[in-house]
């Protein structure tokens, strides 16, 4: 497939594939939600399961009442039961996507996470991964994790790394590019993560990822801008082409996401990765135009699940 | 004094005090060393103290040439002799600023960093600050720290606030915003650095940085997006208006800055703070406008040292 550079190709992209996944949504009851299951009703990539608690159920009624073929309704006592009957809905099979509504975060997560129950198969890694259309950049970006691991084991490196993979592969990149942030080039026992990123690479050449190529550690403008990466004399393929950004911390790949967003002029999608069926958590402060691509984002993972990594 | 919101108003108002800042430069032998050497004399803001190593001296003497009335010469026998030479011009009051050229950066710090003949006053705590004149925001942002401290102890916070905050009155701020930097706005024993800015927070409370305001945790958006703010319901006065953020770590400094540089299209400027004179470490990629602002930020900001803090 052709490689998609933007988050309207990648909308298009699923529009022309003529599938609707099917999303199971926790309590959709505020204008954002709204506003994602409209748009992407609208343009046919997405059809609805929507699970409501006994005090909020009007939005779920009028949204079905619009689009009666591709909104179906399920009621539950309380959020919390909304959250529960919609991983089950997912685990069952029923449903492709989990996003979040009207729910405290950790509420949702406290659902995804359980055992037994949840979404996350055992010895797997919850992250997150986000995606930006930047203008000043000439594709998209990839990079992890902004949100969910506060200091990644070599583990969970490895866990985002074959995830963020993946999900290049499903936007057309066979051989995506992984940058491992660090703010110089040199590796140094001080800061732990840059010993992690050595092991990273030799994985890497091991063929551990499949088709890729890794490289570190750099800082986010030598993975991003050729000319930075000269003036240092690196001639590595990964410098200033980057696909994929590995952040040491959930601090720097957080600091990221909310500059680009907000200086950047960028847009982004984002929707955690490692479970069994990927998971859509709008941050609050999120444009709507970024809530509806992450949706569509997810859509595009599809069944880019644990297992088939 | 009126408040300085670009940095080319921070160059005019340098050209309109007719103050020249003495200026000691370790090793200039490279273009960029030279362009902003060129530009300042150009600008009348600056007079040069060239500190020259036996090997590398024709650059200097053509300076010399060039304008003869505010260029001198010293020779020194190795780079680590001109570092050592240039530190003392400084001590000893000969020049009020020391600027970087060809020479390593870990060797140029050796000398700053020296007991008893170095630039770092006892208890002294090396810092570095930045300012980012960024399109999509309506004023001059300070933050900190981008290069120098990986982990902020609470006293390197505490020093950190004070050279930023003092540098933000010398922009004509005299009652800077500043904006502790998280992910989120939780305080959590998990991040041990929101702990200490509940402490740094109740220090600006008993007027320990003078008059200032200071909130956090809070993620980079939210400090600078009155929009992100309403959304998650906060009134802080900080809120979408900060004028210093404060990093937890390096990485996520860094990554504020690289991101700016290349996404945001921001000009940066940035100095060593904590000596007891401002010190110029251009970063190899950063651009020629971005080293002359550094060296503008310099001798605006002079005298302003250790001690007078």
């Amino acid at each position: 497939m052709e490689l998609i550079r933007t988050l309207s190709q990648l909308v298009n992209c699923l529009r022309s594939s003529c599938i609707r996944r099917r999303v199971a949504v926790v309590c959709p009851n505020d204008p954002h939600t709204e506003y994602v299951i409209i748009r992407s009703l609208r343009e046919e990539i997405a059809e609805y399961l929507l699970v409501v608690d006994a005090d909020h159920k009007e939005m779920a009624y009028s949204l079905r009442s619009a689009s009666p073929d591709f909104v179906r309704i399920y009621e539950a006592p309380t959020p919390d039961d909304a959250a529960a009957l919609a991983v089950e809905l997912v685990r069952t099979g029923e449903a492709d996507i989990l996003m979040k509504g009207l729910i405290n975060t950790d509420n949702l997560l406290r659902a995804v996470l359980k055992k037994d129950t949840g979404l996350l198969p055992p010895g797997g890694v919850l992250s997150h991964v986000a995606v930006a259309q930047i203008p000043l950049y000439h594709k998209l970006l990839l990079f992890s994790d902004a949100a969910v691991i506060p200091r990644p084991t070599l583990e969970q490196y490895r866990a985002m790394i074959t995830c963020d993979v993946a999900l290049c592969r499903v936007l057309g990149n066979e051989q995506p590019r992984v940058a491992l942030i660090h703010c110089t080039e040199k590796v140094n026992e001080k800061f732990p993560h840059t010993l992690s990123y050595v092991q990273l690479k030799d994985d890497a050449l091991r063929g551990r990822f499949g088709q890729v190529l890794v490289d570190g550690p750099m800082d986010a403008k030598t993975a991003c801008d050729k000319h930075s990466g000269e003036i240092k004399g690196l001639t590595s393929p990964v410098v200033g082409n980057a696909d994929v950004l590995i952040f040491p911390n959930i601090e720097s790949g957080n600091t990221f996401y909310k500059t680009l967003s907000l200086f950047g002029d960028a847009n982004m999608a984002g929707m955690l990765t490692g479970t069994i069926a990927p998971v859509v958590v709008p941050s609050r402060s999120d444009s709507g135009n970024s809530k509806f691509y992450s949706l569509a984002l997810a859509c595009m993972a599809g069944k880019l699940t644990q297992e088939s990594l």
